[in-house]
């Protein structure tokens, strides 16, 4: 495993500097990225400030055991959907006792899941007085995917909570 | 960040392959290595028949909370111990509902913690009838000591794994 390219890193080190600036911990709850998430986040020195840490919940059952989303809500859509992405989010704020949740859940292929195809993915952020789910449509192969989703909600997060909301 | 390099898949899609000939599970405890293990496992097709989930612990307080690693062990010794890498692979056992925990704590750097030098790491490994903590002295840089400590782990379950113990 080489480590991540700069830019990401670059990036995972702006997602951290921006909460340490306002005194925000991460949480982090994944099921298709595995793990990369997390990874990208610790490869930055001087992580351990601000990442308390994170929840691979790779099986669905586990979604609602250790992250807490409903199982009504998993059972009616299946785990590739914007509300367990938020209900991920929101969970591992609370597992981990962070301000700030990430979560991803999507299709990294090669087969389709849940009858949703390969690359529909949902990143979702929640922190105080905001939260936020982005639905790109990634396309590559399953490393790719797993890339990009990494990238596209390290990039939200940097730019949203860099962003205090108005009062 | 680049998947991982071929030779560290081919380790992983082969802890893979012994797992499921075997019928057991995996869940993933990860402290220094931060979420890397569970991304290298995940990052072969086909890993949701065997990965059901990991846990980064990376704050030593969500070892006790989340992993259960007593508390009174990681304030006697600190989280870079050998019976805490154990305590963490038992624990995600638990937590995940799998046969086989992986758990990593140690020292990635830049700079010492706990009194313990920078590429300390704990490897352990427990599964039906076995458990084991793999201690070795690693050199270089934050990237390659997390990355050597996931490389080590998965060569020692490929290879612990594939022999039952004989009763």
């Amino acid at each position: 495993m080489t480590p991540p390219e700069p830019e990401l890193t670059a990036v995972a080190a702006e997602v951290l500097g921006v909460c340490r600036r306002r005194g925000l911990t991460i949480g982090v709850a994944e099921s298709l990225t595995g793990g990369l998430l997390c990874a990208a986040l610790t490869a930055v020195p001087g992580a351990s400030s601000v990442v308390r840490g994170g929840v691979v919940a790779y099986a669905t059952d586990r979604k609602a055991a250790v992250l807490g989303v409903p199982e009504e809500l998993l059972e009616a859509r299946g785990a590739v959907d914007p509300d367990v992405a938020l209900a991920m989010a929101r969970g591992v704020c609370t597992v981990m006792g962070t301000d700030v949740g990430l979560a991803t859940t999507g299709v990294a292929g090669p087969d389709p899941q849940d009858g949703q195809p390969v690359g529909r993915v949902y990143l979702a952020l929640v922190a105080p007085e905001l939260h936020w789910v982005l639905n790109p449509d990634l396309n590559g192969d399953r490393d790719e995917i797993r890339e990009q989703s990494v990238r596209r909600l390290l990039e939200l997060a940097a730019e949203l909570l860099a962003t205090p909301v108005n009062r």
